[in-house]
């Protein structure tokens, strides 16, 4: 294992010696990959109070060369690990000397009221929103620890001065609709695998908004993407969404139909692929991944 | 999830009405995949006396059109799943035409002395042996298991009558060589990333030969590709191997040139690639996934 992290171990050490914020930021462990490099990381985060883990791929020719990054946010149960090792990803983001960062999907090592008895809230489900009700107020910042802490690693940490892309799956495809539409300045693109569209109307969304923001519907529509539309937040870039159709989170839970008319009536350009027989998992992402990476690609081609 | 599974309920039950042997079979759960169909089954297995569990993937032409099959051996620890899911196969699968069938590592649902004390002995580990000790004798006979069930499943249930080629990693390595040594006759062509080669001379291989065969080192040679290469056994076709430079097992546990030297002896044509930086992950194979289908392919086209 020493022997297998050294290029790992180099590129961290370049990275840290040469930064002007000097995070407290471990390598935990990496692995070559398509020529370049997976890792797995854990910093102190200022926006969840908790160390946090997050997994990285730089592609073969390093930072230096690399012509975008892509935030992607996993789905309900996750980790930094679920779309790096299952996503296929790797070889597309190669191939566009594209950098991709996978944070995890709460904060851990709490144990908040109710924090671990469902797996739709709380660990694995912080929703991307900065909660408000008691406890979680001061450790779930999922919103803020995107825009801020990971945002900010990008830049800061990784050197990384070219556009950035925001997708992900599920819960992870709200918050990349729902953070690239309120941060049209921070994101050349965005794009998402099966979202949950509309959670203030969804009973994921709406055990999860509750929870977090308590029962004030009017604060849920800042993190639910068809109230932001409703409210004339847009994206210059046309959205991708790929929707299974035999997905068994779909209609009730996505709302996808809701989502594709609110862009209609905000005119918001998106596009979305309806796909017959694919389902909510890894295996539908991997199948169509390649074309979300070549379209994050052009438009952070057009975008420089 | 009803409405995601019906593609492969009706490929089940098309080979279920149409099966000579009306083997037990379920369908566990399906997902559409490269437009292909990645399933889980459980059965009754002959070799084993136990319920086993095998994932297939069956490209999008359907059965009627598979032009080879692939039967994936996985490593210590996994199950029906780890290869499915993360290495990444499905697409090079779907361009060939090719199927493939990953069965889990071991037996289980047992509780067979100190079966479940340790990764490298026991469930998740079976070694590819037919077990001779107490206890063992009447359920780890997993290279029996491959060569009948695996191999019946593919002929009689799912009606494949084109040629079958073999890989695994690790511990899988060292069953689809060895299997595929004894085997020409069952197999087209042999591949394997980071196998064990020589597990009599191993500390993995030593802990599992002695606990299922006892400390007998001279049956271990039935189940060591390079005692078997030593003995006589070869395969027409050259054999494939990726070994990674940064895997934290190699040499010692994998003694990859032991085997390089023993091919040479014996006459067996191979091509190793040794790859720097890479590791013993399925970050590795995922890399190189690609070329083994590619090779196994080529080797069943010329067999046909």
């Amino acid at each position: 294992m020493t022997i297998a992290i050294s290029t790992a171990v180099v590129i961290c050490f370049l990275l840290h010696v040469t930064s002007k914020d000097r995070m407290s930021i471990q390598l935990l462990k990496s692995h070559t990959c398509y020529g370049g490099t997976v890792a797995f990381w854990s910093h102190a985060s200022a926006s969840t109070q908790t160390e946090m883990r997050f997994s990285t791929f730089i592609p073969e020719c390093g930072i230096e060369c690399v012509q975008g990054a892509l935030i992607w946010l996993s789905g309900l149960t996750c980790t930094e690990e679920n779309a790096m090792s299952k996503a296929g990803a790797q070889q597309h983001l190669a191939k566009h000397h594209m950098m991709m960062i996978c944070p995890d999907t709460s904060p851990r090592g709490l144990n908040l009221p109710h924090e671990h008895d469902a797996y739709d809230f709380g660990s694995g489900a912080g929703f991307y929103v900065d909660a408000t009700t008691e406890g979680y107020r001061d450790h779930y910042n999922m919103y803020s620890y995107i825009v801020n802490d990971v945002v900010g690693l990008l830049r800061t940490y990784f050197k990384i001065n070219v556009p950035v892309s925001i997708s992900g799956h599920s819960m992870g495809g709200h918050g990349a609709l729902t953070i690239g539409l309120k941060h049209p300045e921070l994101f050349a693109s965005i794009s998402a695998f099966s979202p949950i569209t509309q959670p203030s109307q969804s009973a994921w969304g709406q055990k999860a908004l509750s929870g977090y923001l308590s029962n004030d519907p009017v604060s849920w529509r800042n993190y639910d993407s068809c109230a932001l539309l409703d409210s004339g937040h847009t994206h210059p870039h046309s959205i991708l969404i790929d929707q299974g159709l035999d997905d068994e989170f779909y209609p009730a839970q996505l709302r996808t139909a809701e989502f594709e008319a609110t862009c209609d009536r905000a005119k918001q350009s998106c596009i979305i692929n309806y796909q017959a027989n694919y389902d909510h998992s890894y295996y539908f992402i991997a199948t169509f991944m390649k074309q979300h990476i070549e379209f994050h690609a052009r438009a952070q081609e057009s975008h420089l």
